[in-house]
């Protein structure tokens, strides 16, 4: 399995994710005046639905190569350092023990299933580390690897069989998909729609999604790094009814989740992205800041609100001939900043990576103690 | 049938529909100090999905019987006025146009369903303007009456055999459903549940909803109110894209839809709500306002940003002795103070309400003509 290549993957990762987050077309002035028709996905008539744009950040934003802040001019002890790694842990000790105790009562244990398709090493590293995590607790895991070359009906096989496979009460698709060419890609939604919503443990099902929106309804799971947020926010005793709160990129599995997520515990929520006009101006508004653009040390200082509550859910790998592989992993938020400015602040890596394992694990044991009834 | 009231009926509503609004438990004060025991639906552990809260606006925001602005003081030539009604006329003469080629093409009518629960007044005169609009352009429309004392089963059962009927193409159950008790209620969940995705013009299918919200997925139908503003803001040539957008109010049937579609469209939105700390702060940022609230006046000039287009979607009847019926019609915004400050303002009523009714026709239209395989 090539996940055994463990943590040295991320080194050659680094020129990979560098490039995705490069490639930027355009400035923020630019958008003002108008956009360029590199950002326009494909022609198309005027849609109610939306007008179909590509989220790009503008290069006025990408400050991973400016000088972070001088360590000697920052105060360390001003913002509370949230610890995400021991609350996943804490959380992934009592799964521990449910699982044992399912294990003695009914003789089962919850079972996770991953669907991997191609080697993208980024993937691999996620896929790892939740095997890892399932051995901690515990579960079962099973692997689909999929060749990049399958086809979108392998990929459909392997979701249903696990969907049938009584085992089996959670089952992922890692994301994102390989693409195979600008024609030719695996339609994640066609994919995503045959699996079984009782073991959507992701919860990326529009049906999940739609049920997390809609107050009164209940989503069968959240989606993990949302989840994962809210429950350091929840643990760390911040308040939450009617304060201002940003998130930061609207992607399907983190943004948008995390907006109705913050909407449903009554936080007065923004969502700023790569089309914001003067985005800085919404985010030191924000008494939450959750960011999750993707974008290395995208939020510096003057984007924060002295006193704020930060989320990082960025984790970006940059180059450092210092490290001990000669790149760290960095967040979208500049740390030394925050630690200057906001109240309280997640690390990365150690902050809310962390706690998106553990809820997946949390989602899994639901879904296993729905499935076998186990109370 | 009781539609035949006519408008009348307005009368009798308001002070019912005044009373409703005007149970307010708490202060926005009483709020920053923490939460009354009232304000908690029914006691629950703690959730990660959410705190069951009850929106309910403070009454420190009940402007409805303060006086407006005196005429002699406002700018009535600042604000063009977005003239909804001769928008949605001009949609329902292009729908006409439509539904006679289908008529002479294939012998066929798009064929709207209306489930009526109970004798609610607003209701019935929602349903009675939806049956008017349906003549107007050809549609056949059907209307299943069902007393209050009716079970969840015979509202399924009515639904079900319009699920079933190949003349319907759309069906909407009119909401709310009367509450009968405290205790006992209609699961509107569980009866939306029922509703075939095909024929769900209304939008609120949580699967609709769930592909709304999440990006690359189109919703079969787009909900009426929501699809309604963005289409005024689009033929009014607004510029959305990149926008700061507030939408005050976040219903599952106008502010979350609203909130989604302006998401879509690239604005940068938020959301306000009862809980929301300071919402004028938070007003008085937005180039695009939608109001739908529900409260008489509670956007005066002090929430708006000068320039700002303003869509208000409220229609609250307050008494009036000098109007022909001892009441009129407004809406969640201070017309007076939007003429003077705003760009642009909806009217109530001639603003949003008939483009609402206009897209449910539109609705209907797309679900017949999938449907029928007609292009």
């Amino acid at each position: 399995m090539v996940w055994m290549f463990g943590i040295e993957i991320w080194e050659k990762m680094i020129p990979v994710r560098m490039m995705r987050k490069m490639v930027w077309e355009r400035s923020m002035n630019k958008l003002s005046r108008g956009l360029s028709s590199s950002q326009i996905r494909k022609p198309r008539p005027p849609s109610l639905v939306s007008l179909d744009l590509i989220d790009e950040w503008s290069s006025t934003f990408t400050h991973s190569h400016s000088p972070p802040i001088q360590k000697s001019t920052v105060n360390n002890d001003s913002a509370r350092i949230i610890d995400g790694r021991s609350a996943a842990e804490e959380i992934k000790s009592s799964i521990a023990v449910e699982v044992s105790r399912m294990k003695e009562s009914i003789g089962k244990v919850p079972g996770l299933a991953v669907i991997l398709v191609g080697q993208r090493r980024d993937s691999l590293a996620y896929v790892r580390n939740k095997i890892m995590a399932c051995h901690e607790v515990g579960f079962r895991i099973s692997i689909a690897e999929l060749p990049e070359s399958c086809t979108e009906d392998d990929v459909c096989d392997a979701l249903s069989n696990y969907n049938k496979d009584a085992s089996i009460h959670g089952i992922l698709v890692q994301l994102p998909l390989p693409q195979k060419s600008l024609e030719q890609h695996f339609d994640e939604g066609k994919i995503l729609n045959v699996l079984s919503l009782e073991k959507d443990v992701d919860g990326f099902h529009p049906l999940n999604i739609g049920n997390l929106a809609i107050q009164g309804r209940e989503p069968l799971f959240i989606p993990c790094t949302a989840k994962g947020c809210i429950e350091l926010l929840l643990s760390s005793d911040v308040e939450i009814v009617g304060k201002r709160a940003v998130v930061i990129g609207r992607s399907n599995i983190v943004g948008l989740p995390t907006f109705l997520l913050l909407q449903r515990h009554h936080a007065t929520v923004s969502i700023v992205h790569a089309y914001s006009e003067n985005p800085e101006v919404i985010t030191r508004e924000a008494d939450i800041l959750v960011a999750a653009a993707g974008v290395p040390n995208l939020v510096r200082g003057s984007w924060l609100k002295p006193g704020a509550v930060v989320l990082d859910v960025g984790i970006n790998p940059i180059e450092d001939p210092e490290s001990e592989h000669g790149y760290r992993l960095i967040g979208d938020v500049c740390f030394e900043d925050a630690v200057r400015i906001a109240s309280a602040v997640t690390p990365v890596p150690g902050g809310v990576g962390p706690m998106t394992v553990a809820m997946l694990l949390l989602n899994t044991l639901e879904a296993a103690k729905r499935a076998l009834c186990f109370t």
